[in-house]
């Protein structure tokens, strides 16, 4: 099974293509640019959603839901955010049998919703900060679309916050780009760089845009969560006011945030390889796997489902007991990316061991049932451990600093990012876009600019910036 | 806070939208006929979805995640079920700056989505039963609109699956009808009758429904969840064919169910007084609030907060330690339902004791802190029970049996049930909704017919039948 997916080193994209097909975990839809969630791929998702859903509680967050639908009107109130969407609306204009007086935008996001709501309940300091979060899809008409990448609807959380003081909305801004940076590294193994956009790639409407760009095993960066500082600018179209501590009328600031099922192609493209998935332990639909060598022996099957019986309320634990082959069963697990096998053999059972064996490493290690559990802690951790500075190593490799134009076009081949000091000027962003088609990726929060120039015009540099071709 | 709701007596609908409205389930949102989810009221659903997808993961099912969007086409291949929403029907037409050439529809439900994979993925008997659910929205262009009940969009949950026999997909009709059944009993405490709906009332495109049917304060019906049984009548229009054992090509045997927001009008109708909400322990946000009286003295905050800490990681509770007067906090836990209170004042302080206040009963009682786990306890298993036996009694007192055509004239004004013996045939089923403006609710599935005529033709009866108002 496992030969059917084409190699990374071959052609990295179909390799990508053909482990979401082999792994199952999406179909391709009737429906232009929509793609389904299979079992699989949705637990991974449902994992995600389970572990940031906490996160954010755990802060002070509250879930709420939002219409799907937004008035045309509504939507137009701040001009830079709807110029940012217009295209990739999707209109409803007739319902329940009749042409609408307005069309309603199927929600691309949600901004001018969480807006509308906040000024109708908003009174005083005392109801301040509101720190709102919705689980939902949304719909952008893309004109090309890949699974998990770029689709017509995709999955995701958006986050909107209110606090009485900018510095406060500037702070939350911060505390959860740190929080998307903790889940990132602790549950998916995934390496990053944090930053903030330019001015040219920040969100529609935003002041300021902080990103957490990571980088593919290509090379290539995505642009995996980002977190928006918005100031009073929306607040001042939808008047959302509120009594001070003095009695002053004052606008809140603002801001919001998003992760999307765009980790599950992070996922994918940072760990995976040429058997097909690896999948971080933490959000893994299957855990462990159990195979019982033999699987018609009824003392292996007996000793495979004690096994079981032991560690199911511990892990989420699959025993295959199925009359496949187990090397077939290998390679169907090895293509779901699964992080530990358990292999029951009929020597096993006479000594009371198990094999286990790594999807990332390949590494077997014998074990004896009585300490199964300690073995497969320990485990985990190593493979957490291993995931992350092996996607580390892969990333550092691959971030070439360049101080001149030259040594930038130089370095177009290797892949990865380039990083540089730049002036801040767009014009030179723009240079760098059109001749060497790099996208500015992020000026780093740990920013150690001391003195330079922008090897773009040579003026004065006022910051480090990494480019690099995106997804 | 809670004199400013309608008492019940006066205006049950008033009431209804009074509670809504202070206990801050909802607010209005500038969409027509959609209404937003706050906090209090989304935290009620995400503990109804978090028991009812263990139930079903319990029992098999996996949640997948299908498009938003549904091609007319696709939405018109199966006749009688676009002719069922079609006029509830919201048509996106434009994406992208462009008129789409063809129209889509914002999903009603997904019938026809689950359909089109279906008939993709399944090849032999081996790939069945698929069991698949999924937690979504959906649209449906009402006229009127009323939150909970009935509005434009609503959240819900879908099931969809398919089997190699009829008996078994009818069997998994009746077994998912019984997991919603033990859902209102164990966890929401509200009663009901389980039947299956007339060929008039059936989803449109079934060939069976089957219905949990509750009973509001008011004596009104709510159709709280259902349960469809299609057969092979959407596989034959969507080719889902399979191999069986005999290498014979089959089509598959269906079914669809679902539970949506509904339930929380239920649990407020079933439950609600005149002081505002009463929730069932299991579903409720705050399960407990811990409130000092003279929170400013420093011995009873502290007292309140080592309570407070003692619990936290046992029930979901809240130490409202706020300036507002304990007067006022008593008042705004009511409207909110929390089904405990916890008053710890200067005495209690002395005594190490504190007073446990019941939503549901008013009682009160004395406990020694050091008792306090074992007593809540206790006191949350009472409240489960009383409000079922409650609810019970109310819906048993308003359940009228009627033998002829004047009796069911008589028990008219009485609000509730009226049971009677029932030919089948739709014209009596029409007389008595345009006659009685009574619908038929269901045919108990506990069908206690010995012999006896219909009482609106006077023919030979083959079933016993339930008639109501309803929401």
């Amino acid at each position: 099974m496992a030969k059917e997916i084409t190699s990374t080193s071959e052609d990295f994209n179909k390799w990508y293509t053909d482990v979401i097909k082999k792994a199952e975990l999406v179909d391709y839809s009737c429906v232009r640019g929509c793609v389904i969630l299979r079992p699989y791929g949705f637990a991974i998702w449902e994992n995600i959603t389970g572990v940031v859903d906490k996160l954010l509680k755990k802060i002070g967050v509250e879930n709420v839901s939002m219409p799907l639908l937004i008035p045309e009107s509504l939507l137009r109130q701040e001009k830079d955010h709807i110029e940012g969407f217009n295209v990739e609306a999707a209109w409803v204009t007739c319902g329940g049998g009749k042409e609408l007086s307005e069309r309603l935008c199927v929600r691309p996001t949600s901004e001018v919703l969480f807006c509308s709501h906040f000024s109708q309940i908003i009174e005083s300091w005392r109801d301040l900060p509101k720190l709102y979060n919705q689980w939902c899809s949304v719909v952008r008409w893309e004109k090309t679309s890949r699974p998990f990448l770029r689709s017509v609807e995709f999955h995701w959380q958006e986050g909107h916050t209110i606090h009485s003081e900018h510095e406060e909305a500037r702070e939350f801004t911060i505390t959860i780009l740190n929080l998307y940076a903790d889940f990132f590294r602790e549950t998916l193994c995934i390496p990053f760089i944090l930053g903030k956009k330019t001015e040219k790639e920040k969100f529609a409407g935003a002041k300021e845009t902080y990103t957490v760009e990571c980088m593919m095993k290509d090379g290539k960066a995505l642009q995996s969560a980002t977190s928006h500082f918005f100031g009073s600018k929306f607040a001042e179209v939808f008047e959302i006011n509120f009594r001070d501590k003095n009695n002053a009328e004052k606008l809140v600031s603002q801001t919001s945030w998003g992760l999307s099922t765009r980790v599950i192609a992070a996922i994918i493209m940072v760990h995976g390889d040429d058997d097909g998935l690896v999948l971080p332990p933490k959000i893994a639909p299957i855990q462990i796997v159990i195979i019982p060598i033999f699987p018609k022996r009824e003392e292996i099957l007996k000793k495979s489902n004690e096994v079981f019986e032991n560690l199911k309320n511990l892990f989420r634990i699959k025993f295959d007991a199925s009359d496949h082959t187990p090397g077939w069963k290998f390679a169907e697990y090895e293509v779901k990316g699964v992080p530990i096998r358990i292999e029951i053999g009929p020597k096993d059972v006479l000594n009371d061991e198990c094999v286990l064996v790594r999807r990332d490493t390949r590494e077997k290690k014998k074990c004896f049932i009585k300490d199964l559990k300690k073995n497969l802690d320990t485990m985990f951790e190593d493979i957490n451990k291993n995931l992350y500075l092996k996607a580390l190593k892969n990333m550092e490799s691959r971030i070439f600093k360049a101080n001149s134009w030259n040594e930038m076009v130089d370095l177009l081949g290797y892949g990865g990012f380039i990083k540089t000091l730049w002036c801040g000027a767009p014009v030179c962003e723009e240079k760098v876009k059109n001749e060497l088609g790099l996208s500015s990726r992020c000026m780093p929060l740990k920013n150690k600019i001391t003195e330079g120039v922008c090897p773009v015009c040579g003026k004065e540099a006022i910051t480090e910036i990494f480019w690099g071709k995106s997804y």
